[in-house]
């Protein structure tokens, strides 16, 4: 019996693609996962193997970043208009090209305009602990995501055979904040929760950040200064953005583009308590 | 070689409870996950299968919606402290319970006070699609997650043998909205998206509803009919909140303490085109 | 501007079952999540809010647990098939009915016919602490699925006013296991672990159980008695799977038809050691 | 109020590592994931943002693939163990160092020796549709896990201006299969599923890869060949598994130590009919 190829298509799915466009007075943040798929005519490379046709799923990734490069944009309809435009262009055996994008939303925090939120599964907590002599109330929250565009650095490390990591006065810090505190009154009202978040939003906001240890104790240093917090326990995993490459393309990544990578994550945990 | 049981605890997790208090000009949405662990003397339940002293896990969810019903609470550190009073007065064997609490946020739709929306997860979305004869693009949104605790109604279905459903004219109806829609004009600023998403939220919000079909098409045509939208679909899964019998507990249940179910669930889909 | 509804469809998704064939030297276990979608005539239930021909969905769930209980199946094609012809046999304004099965595996647990693994998602762990006064090592194994179709009671415990669980001397015991310990012999052979995790599988499944306690601590001991291992922790979630009351569909259920929820769920824990 | 650091800890989570040893008859794979805890004297690093001890975690990560190359393992407690000695001895400021480690089990496909697949998650799956006409049965398989670390390569694909990827004639070929096939008799036996199970690994197995499409075309030509179906629609993501360059670290990687990404991915699919 013979087999006939009746339907084919292929590409690259979830290019996560980060951007930062740098105005005076404010940052502009873009979150986007792009998904790629070609259909046309490709039918050797399945019946014989011929790649002779098959422009690399990893060379579509890269015009990801390097369209977005030189052409930002406001709307992801704007983004995808273009890139279907270039891939079919510069693609004669494609006859069809589909681009799926996903805007993941960021909101700036307060009055910082280099500092974002991302609203989606945040979760206040609480755990109650009672035994024969007593109760424990620790109050928290989980899965606060933010980041920082400008006032993070990461340098002066030590090195050894195996470290490659650049030193940077200026990258991306983000994070998921999960937090947990007691409050340093009995009678504390625990409504007191919804300034706690404010502040450690804000404090990350206009943190002058070295590391994100450092970032994290000013945190917990500005909750217990400020706030009927007895103590404070951080855990900030670093959800790492990377600057693309862009030379090799011929282009110049002046800190405006990034993959934002799932694993692997650093993660930064420390307790602050009244002194 | 003997065994020796050295530590032991047992508990009900992942217990889901939605409350509602109803007053005149507005609703209050509470949902939260609630956990119980108990640790005390059972150790012979675990070297000899005695459950004299067990408390089954499932009388520990019964508990919590039974407290719930006549304790409204503002913060789920009180919930806790009355939660972790009642298990260990009521059970001697219990040396010590812990419960921890997670609050979802809702927010409540405009100045509608009877339905609310959900932050989390929510994404804008975009499909481009072109061949050598031209280009589509459909823009969207996903995850839209909604709920109304009021003017909801599902009534006069017809039933069978299998069919035990009360009929209800006051019911909650949740949903996470995925919608996908063409824009009339093609020389349409992609930035409608903003209106589409206001307007979709607005007329779930005040939709007297006879049924999840019947607010979804509402929805669908609200947007065509004032937008420059050329045709919209809406899938809507219905995301089941059930009340919680409690007359067993000699308490009535006035239409405010409910369980969040994630399966099974309805999906009711539809698709509206201007006419 | 006119609306029109050009297309539509409804239906229950995720519905869960769960069913066991009791033969004397042998149970028969299937694990099968179950879709269903009607198309058809229900368009006035979109614009009219007119649910006269809507059935709901549900009814479409019941009838899933009722034809099951008559109608045992080796093949998923032939309960889709017995499913979309009741369906449309029995809704005439249904025009097209689709049925969406996927299958969940088991296997049997050695030469026990009466309990059951699920592969997927297994892993091996290890954690390993190491500071300047010597090292620990803790070996384990998390996501080990098993379920126990005979041999599992749960009786004899205290009822309080909150209580409705009947008592039961035959259900379901299903449990993802999690567990950690530590060798008793400093220079044990890891690959031990193979040994430990066919101790858990075969305790677990000869075990005579009153309760998840008595068998988590049956399977403890069994490790500490037979293998080198100093202590082990187990932690295991009760995974409920409940009896469908079929009496309102004029049916029996023998102890065969079970929905599975994933939530709330039971958690034991408990640490053996060496005595 | 002053503020006190009572405690921290910092490392790098999610570390995936794949190894692959060749042996004359067989090669053996290992996919574990690594997790690290630095404990020690940082507080500077948290206080003062002084970085002049703060391994970066990125070198944590690169010491995992370094060592990984010249140490073989079978068990990952003594790789744990290893890396616990290898941190401690080289970061004076640390007190204490913990390894977390994960491994996710693969088996041989049958008597290949270079071919594998992966329990977990894998689900038998059906769809069937009826109408007033007649009825359609669509049967299918997903998750099915699998890799290949023989006989795949890909070469001769053509180069644009944003192509970086090098030619490779020996890579590792992974990939979570999802299937749905029509069979070509009205009266097959349905459980001819398990051939159709047997053949797809099989086919991966012993296929001389020139690319994911090349494969799939192998695997579905082979079903459509040897068993009773019409026709077969495969869907392979690509899950790369990218060699770690060693080199800076002075060691040579013979195609053996690998990273697993999650993301971005490719995406590969056709439909293969007999003809």
């Amino acid at each position: 019996m013979a087999a006939i190829l009746i339907e084919n298509n292929y590409g690259k799915q979830a290019v996560r693609l980060v951007t930062v466009r740098r105005f005076p007075d404010r940052h502009e943040l873009k979150d986007v996962t792009v998904g790629i798929r070609f259909e046309g005519d490709f039918a050797a490379a399945y019946t014989d193997g011929d790649n002779g046709g098959v422009l690399p799923t990893d060379t579509m990734k890269n015009t990801v970043y390097a369209l977005a490069a030189g052409h930002p944009f406001d709307d992801i309809e704007d983004f995808g208009l273009l890139l279907t435009d270039h891939f079919l262009t510069h693609n004669p055996r494609a006859s069809r090209v589909q681009v799926d994008l996903a805007e993941h939303p960021w909101e700036p925090i307060e009055t910082c305009r280099t500092a974002f939120y991302q609203p989606g599964g945040e979760r206040r907590t609480a755990q109650v602990t009672r035994d024969r002599e007593g109760v424990k109330v620790v109050s928290g929250l989980e899965n606060l995501v933010v980041m920082k565009t400008a006032k993070s650095a990461f340098e002066g490390f030590p090195r050894d055979r195996y470290t490659m990591l650049p030193e940077t006065s200026d990258r991306l810090l983000a994070t998921a904040v999960r937090a947990t505190w007691r409050y340093s009154r009995p009678d504390v009202a625990f409504g007191l929760w919804h300034q706690v978040r404010r502040v450690l939003l804000e404090s990350f906001a206009e943190h002058d950040s070295r590391s994100v240890q450092h970032t994290l104790h000013a945190m917990g240093e500005a909750v217990v200064r400020t706030l009927d917090v007895e103590e404070i326990h951080l855990s900030m995993p670093n959800r790492h953005h990377i600057p693309v490459d862009l030379r090799p393309f011929g282009l110049e990544n002046r800190n405006e583009i990034f993959v934002a990578t799932p694993e692997p994550y650093g993660l930064i945990e420390g307790t602050v308590r009244r002194g």
